[in-house]
C-alpha cells in the first residue's frame, strides 16, 4: 500500500456522502462541518446529505467526480461506499469511509475514530488502498445496450420462480464451460468477500492482480471458483430461452436480460482508492469472518 | 422397499402422462396403447397426451386421481413426473417413470426398457419406491392464503436484483435462526438430490425419515443444511422488508411472499409410489452424478 | 425429549469424572463433595479426580457403568464427555456436563450454574436428552479384531504423507461407491457437530434417526455427506494397498488398518443420556456457530 | 503462452523419464528411441526407463538438469512428471508429458499422440505453458532444516489419529489467522487442480500471478481459501503441543514437524516449462471435471 498525504496548497475541498434514513447524521454533520470549517475547507454534499443539514454547497453524486476535491468522506456502510465509489472513482478523489453500525469491509473507520483519522490526514498521512473495479458492457444483437462499473461485482442472475440459467463463459473469447446454475459472479477481488463469499468464492487479497468467476448454485456439482488475470475478457452469454435472466451490479443496479445478450467484462481503467489508518485487511478477516485470533 | 404386483381383477385401467413438445412421443404412442389394448387395459390420458394421439379417454392431470387407476406411465423427464406426481399422490396410484432423455433421478426407466418393464409388471412384480411429500401452507397474517404439495421441495427466494432476504427458521415453534441468503430451501428426501444439492446440501437416502433445510448462499458462513426428524413442523418467516420473495414449489408453482408471511411446512399424508425395475437408488448416484464405481 | 427425575430412594449415589491437568478442580471439588455429602449421596470418583482430591471411593472409569448410580457428573469439556459417556452408556446412567472452559456441544452445563442445576436436579427435573452411539468392528479376513462403540464418529482416514486413500462403501451390502479421499467419516447425528461438520458435513437433530458419512477432502468433487437410516449396516473397505490408514474413533480411540479390512459401523443399542437444563439445541447453534440472533 | 521451437544446431539431445512398473513401456520404449535416432537425437534416460530398454545413455533423474537437453519426455502421469518437474526445473529444459492412462492435467498428451507431437515439434513449434513453483524452507529455532521446491503444493498436515492441527498464517510476516484444521495447503495455480481443489479451494488459471492457501477441514466454518499475490512470503508455524504434523511436498516428498516449525514459502525463481500442442487448459477443465460442454 501507498501512503496518502494531503497536497500542501492552502485552500482544500471535501466532499461528503450519505446513507439516507439515518437519524445520527442530524447531530454528526454539524459536528463535521465545524471541524472542516476550523480547517479551513471548502465542503460540498451530495442530496442525501443535504438532507440532514443545510449550508453546505449541494452536488449530485454524478457530479463529484468533476470538482477538483482532496477527498470525499462516506458516511455510512458498504453499501453506500459501493454507490459513491463507482461514481467518484472517474476522478483520482481518495475515499474515507466511516461506518456508522458495525465495521464494513470498505468503510474501515468507526464513528468515534472520525476525527482522529481527519487529524493524521491533516498532520501525517494515511495509507492509500487502491481497489480495481470491473467495467460491463452488456451487448445485446452486437450492439451495447448498457454499460456499467461495479466495485464489488456483477452478476448474471435468474429471477423469481426456482429455475435454472443457461449460461456460458468465455475467456479472451475462448470457451470455458456451459453452466446450469442461479448465475455467474463475475467479481473484482475487492467483490470476493461479497456475495461470492455467500456462494462458496475464495477470498482474494486485494492486491492480487486477479478477477474472480463463481457460479451460484450450479447443477453440476464440480463447477468452482475459477481466478483469472485482471488482463483477460470476460465475457458470459445468456442462453436461457424463456427464463427471465438479471444483470445486478454491486447488489445496486440492474437490468433484465434477454436471451443471447453477451456481458462483457473487463477490469476497469478507474481505481477507488480507499483511505485507512492501518493497513488491516487481515484484521478486517478476523473481524468481520471471525478467523482465529492468536 | 415394498413389492408392487397387479390386482388379479380382470379389467385394468392405466392413465398416460406426458411431456408437451416431445415430437418423438407421436411415434412412441400408437404401439404403447396397442399394447394396452393387447393386455386388455382401459386407457386415459392427460390433454399433453391427447396432443400426439387420438383414441383415448382425455381426462386433466388434476382430475386422474379420482379414477380408480392400476398406474399411471409418465413420458417425460423428472419434470413431468414431479409435476404428475403431485396431482396423483392424492390417491393411492403408482408411478412408472418413463426417461425420454437422460436418466432422471425419477424417471428410472429408460425407453428401450419401457415393454420389458411392463411385461414384468405383468407376469410379475417391480419395486414400490415410496417418497415422501411436503405440505407446504402460506400464512398472511394468520390466513392460510396457499396451499401446495411438494416432492421435491418449496423454495423461499429472492427476485431480480441480488440482494439478500432475510428469513427466520422455527422448528415445531422454537426459534432456529435468522438467515440473511438468497434462500431457504425446504426439501424432502427425495428433494436432496434436486436444487438443495446444487445448494451445497448432503443428501438423503429415500428411505430416511427426515427433512432437510438448506440455506441458498448464505451470508453467515457458518450456515449449514439442517436435518431434522419428519414429524415436525418446519415454519420459514419473512423478514425482508420492500425486497421482493418468492415462493416456488418443485421449481414450477409459485407466488409473491409478503413481509411477516409465514411459510409452514409439515410431510404430508400422501406420499408418491414409485414403480422401479430395481433398488438402483445408489446407481442412480453413480450413474448421474460419477460417483466412482468399483 | 423426555425428562428426568431422581428415584425417591433415600440412599443416592452419583460419579465425578474429570478432566486431567486442570488446576482448578483442586477449588472445584472440595465444595462439591460438601455438596453432595450435605443431600446424603454416595460418592465415587474416577482415577483423575483422586489426583485432585482426596476422600470418596476411586473407581477406574470402565467400571463406573457396573455400579448403580443415580447420575455422573463429568468436570471438562466435550472430549471428557466422550470418553466417559463411551464407557457409562454401557449402563443407563445420565452424564451431567459441566464445561470447565467454553460452551461445548455436549458439555451443556457452565460451571456457575453447576449447583443451581444440582438444586433443579434435587427438587424438580432436568430434561433428557437421550443420543444415539455407533458400534464398530474391524473385520480382518472376515475376523472381527477390534471393536469400538463411539459417540461422535468413526473415521478411516490417512497417514501422514498426502495421498489418498481408496475406500469402498457399501450400505446393507449394497454398494454404494468408491472413493478417493482422505478419509470417510461415520457419524452419529451428535458427531455432526464435530468432524462431519469441519468435512462439510450437515448438521443433523439429536432426534434423527438417521447416521451420516461424510468424505474428507474427495477427489471427486461430486460426492457429498449421505444421510442414511440409522437401520442399516454401513460397511468401509480399505482398498489402499501400500498407504497407510487409520481407523479413529471420537478422536480419541484408534488403530491402523490393513488394506482390505471392513470396518462394519452400526447403530448401537446402548444410548448416552444427557442431562440438560433446557431443550437447548438450536441454542448451541447459534453460540457456537454464531448461527444469527432474531 | 509464448511459443517453443527447437534450436536449429545439429546435434539434438533429449530425456526420457518413465513411471516404473508399468510394463507396456516395455514395447513403447524401443519405438520411441528409433524414432529418435533416426532424427539424429542423443537420447539419455532415468535409472526408471533403463529398467525397460537398454542402450541409451543412464543419468539419475536428478543430474539431468545439468545436461544441454533440448527437453525431456516424461512417460507416466501426473505424478511422474509432479516428480521430473523438480528436478528439471532447475534448467530451463521443457517437458513434453504423455500420458500412459487417462489425461493428466499435467500430462496432456496421450500415447497416439506422442509421434505426432513430435513431428510437429521437429518441424514447427508447440505452446510452451510456464508454470510457476514454490520453494518452501522448513526452519526449525531459526535456522533452515529443510528445503523444497514444489510444483504443486506443500501441505503442513496432520498425522495418524483425528485431532486437529494448530496452525497459524502469516503472510509477508503480518499475522493472517491462527488455524485448527486438518491443515493448511499452499498451492500454485498448477496445485490448484490437486489437493486443494479436493479440499474446497477454487481454480487458479496458470497464468495468474498468485498463490494459493487453503485450510483443510478447518474447525471454524468462516475460513475460506486465500489468494494472495506470489510476491509475498508465506509462512505457516506450527502450534501443535504434541500432535504430531507432517509435511509433504507434491504428495510425494516429506518429512515430520515439531512444535514451533515454521514453514516458509516463496515463488521459486525457477519455472516449469510444459510442451503443449494446444492452449488447452478450459478442455482439460471439461474433460477431467466434466464441465459443461456448449
Amino acid at each position: 500500500m501507498e501512503t496518502f498525504r494531503l497536497s500542501s496548497h492552502p485552500t482544500r475541498s471535501a466532499a461528503i456522502v450519505s446513507k439516507p434514513n439515518k437519524p445520527e447524521l442530524v447531530q454528526i454533520l454539524p459536528d463535521l462541518l465545524a471541524w472542516f470549517k476550523k480547517h479551513d475547507y471548502r465542503i460540498m454534499v451530495d442530496l442525501e446529505t443535504s438532507a440532514y443539514v443545510q449550508g453546505p454547497k449541494v452536488v449530485p453524486r454524478e457530479e463529484l467526480a468533476s470538482h477538483p476535491l482532496d477527498f470525499a468522506i462516506v458516511l455510512g456502510g458498504d453499501g453506500t461506499l459501493l454507490s459513491a465509489a463507482r461514481v467518484v472513482s472517474k476522478s483520482d478523489i481518495p475515499i474515507l469511509g466511516v461506518n456508522l453500525g458495525s465495521l464494513g469491509f470498505l468503510t474501515e473507520v468507526p464513528l468515534p475514530s472520525l476525527y482522529p483519522t481527519l487529524e493524521s490526514l491533516q498532520s501525517d498521512h494515511l495509507w492509500l488502498d487502491e481497489r480495481s473495479m470491473l467495467d460491463c458492457q452488456v451487448l445485446r444483437g452486437g450492439r451495447s445496450v448498457a454499460e456499467y462499473t461495479a466495485l464489488n461485482d456483477v452478476v448474471i442472475g435468474k429471477s423469481t420462480i426456482s429455475r435454472l440459467n443457461h449460461l456460458e463463459l468465455l475467456i479472451d473469447g475462448l470457451f470455458v464451460s456451459s453452466y446450469k446454475a442461479d448465475g455467474l459472479i463475475v467479481s473484482t477481488p475487492t467483490g470476493s468477500t461479497a456475495y461470492s463469499l455467500a456462494a462458496g468464492g475464495p477470498i482474494l487479497m486485494p492486491s492480487v492482480s486477479g478477477l474472480l468467476v463463481t457460479p451460484v448454485s450450479p447443477h453440476s456439482l464440480t463447477h468452482r471458483s475459477l481466478v483469472v488475470r485482471d488482463t483477460v475478457t470476460i465475457e458470459v452469454v445468456v442462453k436461457t430461452g424463456e427464463e427471465q435472466v438479471y444483470l445486478s451490479v454491486d447488489g445496486q443496479l440492474g437490468m433484465p436480460l434477454d436471451d443471447s445478450d453477451h456481458i462483457r467484462c473487463r477490469k476497469s481503467d478507474y481505481k477507488v482508492r480507499l483511505l485507512r489508518l492501518q493497513k488491516t485487511f487481515f484484521e478486517v478477516l478476523r473481524t468481520k469472518l471471525k478467523w482465529g485470533e492468536k
